[in-house]
């Protein structure tokens, strides 16, 4: 199968990441992989979960949703009519939210709360890591803040952690799939790493049959080079926050 | 009073019209009255309510919602996670959906439904008359490529509908309020009129004491020049699509 | 057309106001508007919502409902079954709270809460219009208690208010519709006006295509007739409480 | 202890059944026992369960609800708000829509259910069998339509119903507690009889320590010689319906 | 009609209670009558309900819940995922803690509360009765811990309770119904005994048409029989307690 | 640290696993791995997912709970009572119905459904995965169950699947975390496997901060070894079904 565009297998779609794109919030950023289109923003609030209470820790969470709009299907029914959250929403969210406090140092950051929201305006595949990719980045601007306003003396920062989806697609494994290939794949992972190619987390399903560790270890390679560049390209995001 | 930017008191924000922003949908316009920016889609659904059945009558509908980083106060709860839609929201949305029908002749349309989707961005004041103003153009948008698909023969939209709110301010009518305005406004309005001024609903609030009917009339010529201007730039945004 | 029992377009269907109708209430008064009947009751609450804490203001807010037989068409789903309130109902409870707030000095009410519980035995047009009417009346009783009992020491009800609907139908603008009127209306318009006919809130729609300013003039010229003659009336009710 | 009025402990209080109280109801009645005070209706729906599909057989449902206002404690959060049922509204209604299934023939009703509404206006002990007692009537009134019209040709109607409630107070049975002797009974009782003082339902709770079979049989007593009393009120209540 | 197994009408079906089944809980019981298999835990809580704060009063409260495939019947909707207890389950759950709560001297517990939930594994008939006797046991075991850990000097509980139901069927007062015996039943009760007999509860329902005084005293004398030797058992079971 | 019982780090705590617990269900088992205890049940539904619809395809699902009491630390709230399920219970019920359906040829299923309930009532660490084990023994059952009444022809289970925790405690790579040690994990990871050692499904997470490829090397081999031994078990469970 010919990828969209004459991608090769081990290529990413185009990435923009747009860092302050919403005015009232600490920190944002708008993120395209492709046709996925995704605001992340971050509000600092100086409260902190119930279990945290007087722990002298802070927390990162993360809530996700979709526009109605969003999908190249048909409309999604909103969450906030239907009442709930669905499962997959709250998986999702609970993963981007694990993710991003990996990266940080909560202790260092105080009792307050960072909250990732991540909104996707336009879905073709790969929300979630896009989501943890540019929800790094509003991250960051957020503590950045904190730092030049003296509320913490340390970046707590301790990590750059980016994510990517992979899979494999017509027998052939392939880096950042878009929706028509996600829906397909033989196998469908998700990898969330640090600027080091360390592992946070790792997600793969086969959605067909069991696969082996090779067809394991071929997706991992991919996610590592696919890592490597998304790594620059939030650096590059992030040396335009002054 | 001093407005932000030497705006005079008669005078809209810088208004934005971009139709197609959202590529899955099949009509689409951002919006932005000043720092209030809204996304309006359109979906076009080949079903009914329930009390249309067989009439071979349509409708028009709306959802409106604002993401949980769009206020210039604190975050707002995402309702999705409250498990329900706020009485302010609800209100919205039918005065959306109910001014947007008033443009339309619903029988020329079919036994189809199209369902307009308002989600807030940046909330700076008039984010329910961006709403309608934007959603006009998102519908008209799908309205034309169901002409363009020979669904329906003739164009069913009536009359070009726009939104603009004015108030009362420190003792002074004025044009299209902004955030810090609208929190202070003795008297608050939203005019939904069409492009030849008649009206299409009327809201006013006297938000400390009750006011005269002067007050009521200095409003209303207020929003009809209002309405004038953003009614060009309706005509202007829709002439870009092809 | 002609009006049921031959009323006149600019004549009010018999109003009922009878103040004290529910025993353990602070305030009450069962209202008809003809065959609309609503039970209004206040509640006097010594805590305030949360915004308003240690600001020495009180508040005024209003919740209402329609008994599952009161419609002229089929039974009403109950809202406690269904687990929500729908748009409409959380529409015109914030519009009773918000009319009835415009009627008093909130900081001479301490820090308490006036609640208003308008509960529909009969509908049959102009609900929302005869729940302001009669939540006056109770308000009035529980502010009335309140002074008795030297909880507070001056009245802080500033202005008398009222609600009426009307409409054109049949291209007759007309005053206080029923709901056979109302739901073949043109125009459909609530006006809530202080006793001296000042503006307390005005919404009106567009039901069918748009309207000129003459209309509105109309109507607006209606609805001062109709307090004129309800404001008696309230003045009347009250004068029977001890 | 002295009962209200110079009550004796086997004396009703004052009973006022009022068919007819509802204009759109298929059957309604207004019942007072004391300061307790009830709105039944009922409305035929033309539709079944989905259980009693196709098996010719008809059903008999109610619902329960109190205003906010109707307690003599303090205001009761309306349902509606808190999105759902309580466990003690569900207990009743399933005991109203129960008990008056016992009093039909299903099989004579035809495909169809009557719904029982019965909404607390005020509470002072026994609303529950106040509304079995009204409930009753407003279900004699919608058969009594459904003869009428035809669409039944024979009463389904077998057994006269009514709830009387009694219990321990002060060591001494009394029939008919009003809500200050409910709140401190050491024995709470609920019968339900039919007009023969056969059992329909029996609910009997030692609300303090286990009592004897002794005391059972006293309240039982009480709840005969009351049953006859109020099946007599029903019987004149019945004869005003045309 | 003959009983499974050639049981007896007043006959009990085989019943075990196993103390201690849940290690996690401070008190447990895996109760079985015949097929029906519930599991009774009971947890302490230093926290009391809202209104008995201050009062030195403690409080005994219980939950029910069926698992899916406890039916034997077709799958039962899991609660959790419908979004809220049905009517029945909110009506055994209110009974099962009215009812042990009348076991003890709720002043002599201290401030705080028992909980204790009822989870049927397999559901037979009975589940509410055998869920009182298996509560009891489990809120024993709780109580000897609390003596056991001198957080209470004396033993609070006053009374020894244990449920059986019984009913009519085919003519025959029986006792201890199975699920095939109970779907037949003409009358259908409940019984809440202590072991000197005396009357925590009852709850009798003629399911298909009233039913004499004669009857009731017949199904009493059943119950007497039964909880006479369920006591027994519930003795025998608490001695294994250490 | 030393492991409870002097268990190995690449040691499986006790496990049992017996089917036909429940009689009610098509196919069931009783799980215990070490202190964690699932009650797995399936039931045979003759429809099917609405997508599904006229494709001739079968479905496999999954739901997920925890009783109230087998929380070895405080008490869980009772999810029917909160009113939905929590995003943690979703996630696991996900998990269990998508690797289930791994295991199984949907084509061969016919349409109809077969619906996995996991139900926990003692928590040690690794419900999800003891559930996934004890998940397909039911499965496996209800199956066999639609063979023998011949309602498919050929047996569609193609792969034998089994799930597994491991993860990193106090520096040391560790097979089948309880839950003291899995909440003190740096790394927590769940391996779902077939019997042949190919990849169902990989969930890893880096608790602290993020782990090398080698430790997730470290901790898949161990998973291997883990499944080899669970899947003897569940051969040996799946012979005692006749």
């Amino acid at each position: 199968m010919k990828r969209l565009l004459n991608r090769k297998a081990d290529e990413l779609r185009p990435i923009f990441l747009g860092p302050g794109f919403v005015k009232n919030a600490k920190g944002s950023c708008f993120v395209k992989f492709g046709d996925t289109h995704v605001i992340c923003t971050a509000t600092i609030e100086e409260k902190i979960p119930f279990f945290l209470k007087n722990t002298g820790t802070g927390w990162i969470t993360a809530e996700y949703g979709m526009l109605p709009c969003s999908s190249s299907n048909e409309r999604i029914e909103r969450e906030a009519v239907k009442g709930k959250q669905s499962g997959r929403t709250q998986e999702i969210q609970r993963l981007i939210g694990r993710t991003l406090r990996a990266a940080i140092d909560l202790t260092m950051l105080g009792e307050r709360q960072i909250k990732i929201d991540c909104d996707v305006i336009q879905a073709d595949g790969g929300t979630r890591t896009a989501s943890i990719t540019g929800g790094y980045v509003a991250m960051y601007q957020a503590v950045h803040q904190l730092l030049k306003q003296r509320k913490i003396a340390k970046n707590p920062i301790m990590h750059q952690i980016a994510g990517i989806s992979c899979g494999v697609v017509d027998g052939v494994a392939s880096l950042d799939l878009d929706y028509s290939e996600d829906s397909n794949a033989e196998v469908d992972a998700n990898f969330i790493l640090d600027s080091e190619l360390n592992i946070v987390e790792i997600q793969m399903t086969a959605e067909k049959s069991p696969v082996s560790s090779a067809t394991f270890n071929e997706l991992f390679d991919l996610a590592k080079k696919g890592t490597r560049e998304i790594a620059e390209l939030q650096q590059q995001a992030i040396a335009t926050l002054k």
